[in-house]
């Protein structure tokens, strides 16, 4: 075979327009980090945002406080296993509880379109008070505007979640050390592969349920478990896993060893994903949890998880190492190392 | 002149389709107070919910704090005297001192439509910082989503604020008592005709500017002066003054007798709600409070305001009364009495 000379075309191919925001802005990867890092914190940063955690560690009247907030956009409105009302509470209890805080409060901010049917915001309505009462977490204060046809997508929801720290329980992304053991709690990819198969119509459809839960009564188990010895939480929501153990090995400076074969990935979820060209690792989760924790305790927090109902499937999947620090190196099933790195931009926009 | 018979048209006439949102949900008004009333609270009703201040006051951690939650989504984005970043800071803000706390923690939720101007981005996001800066208030944390063109208007922000509770000062609408006297901060109307004269690119554009600020101060101003005394506190934003005094009667209980010739409204707003055929009291401040003061600290109350910055043409528009609870009348410059009522939908959609 000849060598082929490959050079640059004559015009210029269209770039990525840098002066306007792309969707990859949202995706939870490179491009939403550097939206962070270049637009946000040189003008609003601080040192409690600085910490980029899942939520903000505050003191206020003598009291400290874990503050979290996220806004909802997923699409479809609706999906199998849930909807926005539940992905609004759950993930934002959620972003709390990673704190190693009990949440208490949330708030809920609303954007309707024009013409959304008042049943179906209902319904939303509806499975958020399901959702707060199970978890015991009233919902204290809302706000509501309304734009015309055409300015949103149905609905669109923040939400703010309050909740009281621990201070004998303080997980936190810079906590990582290496011969910590990573452990999941539950199989992965399930939310993101719910939404994608309602979205393009797939026939599997009816099989993947999006796995959105209250993760707090996990964590409490966890607590009870391993205490102190559980450095890091994370629930691997958009970006999926690949995305949050990244950011855990950049925040805490180490190496991260995955062993592909110990992924829980459900049959379901391979095979859609498969059939899509998605990668699992990436796609979002919204009731799963990465747990940090240091060797002694990693056996007593891997038993408490599967004794608990959110937990009955979580897995080690591997180890954290002084090796390719910053860098998450998969063993793959066929004995190869790859590294999986963050996505640039968006493998599935509008997941939450 | 014959009488003219009035009969209903043989079809029947497009009615308002009560199943679906519309832009009147979102107005402030009574669409607004319905939707709260028949679709929100029956499902996630609470005692903190049902007190309905501009903030929840809850206790955590022994502390007590006021948390307060709101959506921006003005068009335009930019206009005469701010951008939308200052309406999320100071509207945020606001609302927390008027239940008497000082603000203390801000976060914010932005939604971001692809195609933004990242230009634009970064002035909002500096005004922000500004704004926060001024306030002594961090920005503690943050959220970004991207939707597709089309499915937002530029950008959307979603702010929540928390703040401390003074034990010492708590107004809350339903203290006002017949005798208090009620007093405005500031001109009215300004907020709102700078966004509409923008949208209506009308000639006395340049003439009004928004009156966005941060109440915080002059709050403080009024606690030295008045203590307790300040029954009632309200920043007069979506509905204008009209709807914030109606809603303060209603929930005390009590009437309110209004002087339509004490009411400060500038010239040019006067002007400009003259060609448009709004009336004054119903347009949106951002930069305005009304204080409801028992009689024996009102005069005080009073030039403390004129005192400060904000309140240089603070002026007393009124007294509580015993007659008409429930309602606000006007008593004209004519000498009649008209009742002020709530608007059923939008005067100005989109104006915060």
């Amino acid at each position: 075979m000849t060598a082929v000379s490959i050079t640059a075309p004559g015009c210029a191919l269209p770039l990525a327009d840098s002066e306007r925001v792309q969707l990859g802005h949202g995706s939870g990867g490179k491009l939403s980090a550097a939206l962070i890092r270049d637009r946000f914190l040189p003008h609003i940063g601080n040192a409690i945002l600085a910490e980029a955690g899942d939520g903000a560690i505050i003191s206020l009247g003598g009291a400290e406080l874990v503050v979290s907030t996220d806004t909802f956009v997923v699409s479809p409105l609706e999906f199998p296993g849930g909807n926005i009302g539940a992905l609004a509470v759950h993930g934002t209890l959620n972003d709390v509880a990673m704190m190693g805080a009990t949440p208490a409060y949330i708030t809920a901010g609303f954007v309707l379109e024009e013409g959304l049917s008042l049943e179906l915001l209902d319904r939303v309505i509806a499975t958020m008070a399901e959702c707060t009462r199970q978890a015991g977490v009233p919902l204290i204060a809302g706000d509501t505007k309304v734009v015309e046809r055409g300015k949103a997508d149905g609905l669109y929801i923040n939400t703010t979640g309050i909740g009281l720290v621990d201070p004998a329980f303080r997980p936190g992304p810079r906590r990582a050390l290496p011969g910590d053991v990573i452990l999941v709690s539950a199989p992965i990819g399930r939310h993101g592969m719910a939404i994608m198969a309602v979205r393009e119509g797939l026939e599997f459809e009816s099989s993947i349920v999006s796995d959105t839960a209250n993760l707090t009564p996990l964590v409490a188990a966890l607590r009870r478990a391993a205490g102190d010895a559980v450095a890091v939480l994370r629930d691997p929501t958009r970006g999926g896993l690949a995305s949050a153990l990244n950011e855990i090995a950049q925040a805490s400076g180490v190496g991260m060893a995955i062993e592909e074969a110990s992924l829980p990935v459900p049959t379901e979820v391979a095979a859609a994903c498969e059939m899509l060209g998605l990668d699992p690792m990436y796609v979002a989760n919204e009731g799963v949890l990465v747990a940090i924790v240091r060797p002694e305790r990693a056996t007593a927090a891997l038993d408490a998880m599967r004794a608990h109902p959110l937990g009955t499937q979580a897995a080690a999947i591997g180890r954290v190492v002084t090796t390719n620090p910053g860098y998450v190196v998969l063993k793959t099933v066929v004995g190869g190392n790859r590294i999986v790195d963050l996505l640039p931009g968006d493998q599935l926009p509008r997941i939450c």
